[in-house]
């Protein structure tokens, strides 16, 4: 396993700015929203990073698109596997779709339906297994291991983080001044991407990780200042689930400023909200960022605020259950 | 009432070109995206152009802007009015907050809630009117009238068609060798601007136009050669419902190669196919052009197929129910 803080010293801006010259010509165009009703609401201009429109539905085709690309021409024609609560597991069956490679992908049973019928409509093997995305991480690696194939972990490999941190360059370049991202964090590939981003072209920008009450691995380790293990809770924001990693966990500390928690409640309203007032079609896990900033809980700084929208993969019935839900709370 | 000829007469490549760099400021860029499920289903390179991932969730944004950003100074501060099947209103509504406009939009009682309920949202008064939208573009002109407001007609408006338009701009900037485009027609403003401009570049692109047999209107028209009228019946395509009228239908005649019709049983199946095949979230009106590749009624011809997905603003639970129904017809 690699360390850490060699991983992170291995991610630097020319890696990043090569991993988005070897992915653009697969990704659709996300440039920056002005959300006008969000910068009424706060009193600051507000921007989304629609990665919700992105192909796939979320900003994880990039890391899944950066590594299948760098692989070796053998470890290609072997094939890969992966382990994802979803949207990893989207990323790298279109990837490997593109380049011909088979993939094998590793789902804990509960994934929405709308991604494990997705990823298996791109031509991958789908397996499930019985418990969380933990579950199916050490099974996929035991398979990978076994059969001799190349294991993309979803946010602890460099050239996964690569990809995802070409969304903090794509933000750079569009905002010269900036004064904070706001970002999802799961296992922390794409909070961990966009803060080393941040750290290295040397700006002030502060970053901050959103995760729901109901997912608060990453939180809690933070405060406790090393790894803590939750018990797995229902949630809207099922891309964020399950324990926080060592790689991760060390990643995060180097390069966030600060993590906040949401409530489930806020991030319904907060899907509601973004779909009625903002046309935008967002799952759980990519709205916790917008839940954050409507909640107050980030905090007073200068300067504009972009909020990374990760993913748009929410079964439709849940959408409708919530969108039918009280009004009132919008 | 404008004549048509001189309608189609007023709007060449240079008031597309116009409309394009008017408008884009305020658009999605929409690249084409390679279908590789539908080219190897077909046996020829397929594309969308995808306008369901447009802002406001549909195409028709494009000309509402173009009318609006062209409004003279008094005009545009008395306001504008609106009658619409929902996303033209949609459109209407977000260009007028833009330039800070009074907008009315009348929309057919039966709009889905999804368009109603975001028109509101962003800040135009809207006004039921009981039974189809030609019963609310009816009492529509007769407020504008007597308020003298400015009224933006859906598809006989010059500068809406221009701003239609300019998806056809866009798919010939991107390929210069293109056989077919299959375009969704209600109305037929969009439908009528691609073809001006296809018409205009002097290309030998086949342009096809697309409807549901349960909104066969402007379809029965160009078969009849006059104008006929047709009774409402219960569709997926609400947003193509309604009768022909005769500057749309001028235009189309002038423009269009065919109209072929689609079944309502295939527009769902679509629906489903995009979603779980393509990861795209299309509305009925959106889908009837692939429905239209995927049941072969294009005829044959060579060259690539580009196919305009023009809107994305279904409901979340009329989406879940035709997700959940049969999966074997996909």
């Amino acid at each position: 396993m690699k360390v850490t803080h060699e991983l992170a010293d291995r991610i630097g801006r020319s890696e990043i700015e090569a991993a988005a010259d070897r992915i653009a010509p697969y990704l659709r165009p996300t440039p920056l929203e002005h959300s006008v009703a969000l910068s009424a609401r706060v009193g600051r201009e507000v921007f989304f990073k629609p990665e919700c429109l992105q192909r796939t539905g979320s900003f994880k085709l990039r890391g899944a698109l950066n590594a299948i690309l760098t692989l070796g021409e053998g470890e290609r024609r072997r094939g890969v596997v992966a382990a994802s609560a979803g949207n990893h597991g989207l990323g790298v069956a279109f990837a490997a779709r593109l380049v011909r490679t088979p993939a094998t992908v590793f789902l804990p049973e509960n994934a929405p339906t709308v991604k494990r019928e997705r990823i298996r409509t791109l031509g991958a093997e789908v397996r499930s297994v019985p418990g969380t995305f933990d579950d199916a991480d050490r099974v996929a690696r035991d398979f990978a291991l076994r059969a001799e194939l190349s294991y993309l972990h979803p946010t602890s490999d460099s050239a996964v983080i690569a990809g995802q941190a070409t969304v903090g360059l794509e933000i750079s370049r569009e905002l010269s001044t900036l004064g904070t991202i706001v970002v999802p964090v799961g296992g922390g590939g794409l909070a961990g991407g966009i803060g080393l981003y941040a750290r290295d072209t040397g700006t002030n920008t502060r970053v901050i990780g959103a995760q729901s009450e109901a997912t608060p691995a990453m939180h809690a380790s933070f405060g406790a200042g090393e790894l803590v293990s939750t018990a797995p809770q229902p949630t809207l924001c099922d891309g964020l689930a399950g324990d926080a990693d060592a790689i991760g966990f060390a990643l995060l500390r180097r390069v966030l400023d600060d993590i906040v928690l949401v409530s489930e409640a806020s991030v319904a309203a907060t899907i509601r909200a973004l779909y009625f007032e903002e046309g935008l079609v967002v799952e759980g896990a990519g709205a916790v960022g917008v839940a954050a900033l409507r909640e107050g809980r980030l905090g007073e700084a200068a300067g504009p605020i972009v909020v990374v929208l990760s993913g748009a993969n929410i079964d439709a019935a849940v959408l409708a259950r919530i969108l039918e839900s009280s009004t009132e709370s919008r």
